[in-house]
């Protein structure tokens, strides 16, 4: 059986490895040394990935790879900042070196057409659980915080809503799909694309951003309250994943408020920026929606075509909370 | 039950956080911000600790935040930086509010103590892990790496050697220890003490360097490897911990040379250095003992107090091909 050494040697340490400037070491010391750009601040994010409760156990390594890094790039994506390296500590129950050849190209793939170096990390042996901590760069004062919403500020959502969920709920099978529309669906659950570019391009121009990891209701929550705002959502305008829309109105509306998994960006930008908001997505080659607005009064109202308020139960994902 | 967020904010997120320089966004956005000092290059560590595999399950948790960070900012140690933040990224079966309150009274006494803010991280639920990113500083070109060792260098030792691997055997039931022996080796294994300072001292004097914890043989492997050269150790000047001592001399040499969990610095200095090696153990209040030398022929050669090679099977450890 290969070593921890073997392993990492094997896998995951590629030499040359990718050109970058910020690498000063990579992979093999106590540390790895980055360099940071001069005048550029490090946006810091950590996830944590656990068999079973974050994906399923046999899901296609190259995709978990994919995902792993997928969802902290979300993270660089929601403040602004551009990728520069990660580190990967990896806890497995065996060395399967075709799940870790998969894994390591999704992975990598990812990371290459990311410009983010593998820097560093960890592997153990245990319960199957991936834990990446990526580094990016933004300038001081650009960084676009969840506390920056401004009353009378749009709401925006990047991409659409719900097919992920709508996968997920499939392969559960909680839900009845046709095998063509679950494959449809399924890359939106298990390769998410972090919406960088447009990241980059809200500089300056929005003010509040975060990624919808757990649903937009449980989300928006945390701008909302980091602003001490409120905010109303148009429901009708909620951008509707393409399959999720051929399914019944109400189930819509559940999926796109408390989906998860969307790894869309939702953000604040003020009324008078709609056109550069709008140039941001052309340049990003991204679709943005404007589906709100943030108010003075606190909580979130859901309004009808009418603009009359409904109410619905939702429930955001929390992990200590959902069985 | 406590949400996610609830979990975070009683237990991680302590406002006003401890004063940081570098720190210009804390816990509870997209990213954490870090403004890297001009000038400093960023080291960055990342350990993963399992349950029932880096400590027992029923470990106390005060210590096991201790040791977490511990084994982190031993990394930085050994690359001569000096700590700025960190992540935290934790799976937990659930939510033990007494469990998270002891673990975080140990991780914030040493992030405290050694000037190390928490700014991020995730919590999730799942089989208990822990995984800690460290960042720290260190000047250009100032960083002790493991490829840097001469022939002719001598090898030092920090601290004492073994004293943790005989705590753990004695907990399995491997060996016979008494208790008020077993109490006093058991902050070894349970509490490491990251050799920050003396690190720190070691710039611009030490040559190569790495922290020593999977044991001295193994360890030592990776100087050599990254340097292309080969060592002999002295085996009458390894610095024996006390409660080893008091064992029989094979047993001593054994758990010295493949013990682990150690955490002591193992680097290189040229000769005529030795006075300023001796210099900042004194700075440092680290013991430090010198026992060897660098030499062109690769391998270990161990050496008895006439000179003579003695062989000895040993065998570090590894996680993939340890039980």
């Amino acid at each position: 059986m290969l070593s921890e050494f073997e392993l990492i040697a094997r896998f995951f340490n590629r030499r040359p490895s990718p050109a970058s400037a910020n690498t000063v070491l990579g992979i093999g010391d106590d540390c790895a040394l980055l360099a940071p750009t001069l005048g550029q601040q490090l946006a810091i994010s950590s996830d944590m990935l656990v068999a079973g409760r974050h994906f399923f156990p046999d899901t296609n390594p190259e995709w978990l790879g994919h995902k792993a890094l997928a969802v902290n790039l979300s993270d660089l994506a929601a403040m602004g900042a551009q990728p520069v390296a990660f580190t990967l500590a990896l806890a497995l129950p065996s060395v399967d070196e075709a799940w870790l050849a998969s894994f390591a190209r999704g992975l990598f793939a990812l990371a290459d057409s990311s410009g983010c170096a593998l820097i560093g990390g960890d592997t153990t042996k245990g319960p199957l659980n991936i834990c990446i901590t990526v580094f990016g760069h933004v300038p001081p004062q650009q960084a676009l915080r969840r506390a920056a919403a401004q009353v009378g500020d749009d709401i925006w959502i990047s991409g659409s809503l719900g097919d992920a969920r709508l996968a997920l709920h499939a392969m559960q099978g909680q839900i009845d799909l046709p095998l063509p529309q679950l494959q449809l669906a399924q890359p939106r659950l298990h390769q998410p694309q972090a919406r960088l570019a447009l990241g980059f391009q809200l500089r300056n121009i929005a003010h509040a951003a975060l990624d919808l990891s757990d649903g937009l209701m449980g989300d928006l929550q945390h701008i909302l309250q980091a602003s001490q705002v409120g905010a109303e959502i148009d429901l009708p305008a909620l951008p509707v994943g393409a399959v999720l829309a051929q399914q019944p109105a109400e189930l819509q509306v559940q999926y796109m408020l408390a989906g998860g998994d969307d790894y869309e960006l939702c953000f604040t930008a003020p009324v008078a920026r709609r056109a550069q908001v709008v140039q941001a997505g052309v340049l990003s080659a991204t679709p943005v929606t404007r589906v709100g607005r943030i108010c003075a009064q606190l909580g979130v109202r859901l309004l009808d075509s009418a603009g009359c308020a409904q109410t619905f139960s939702i429930h955001s994902f929390d992990h200590f909370q959902t069985p």
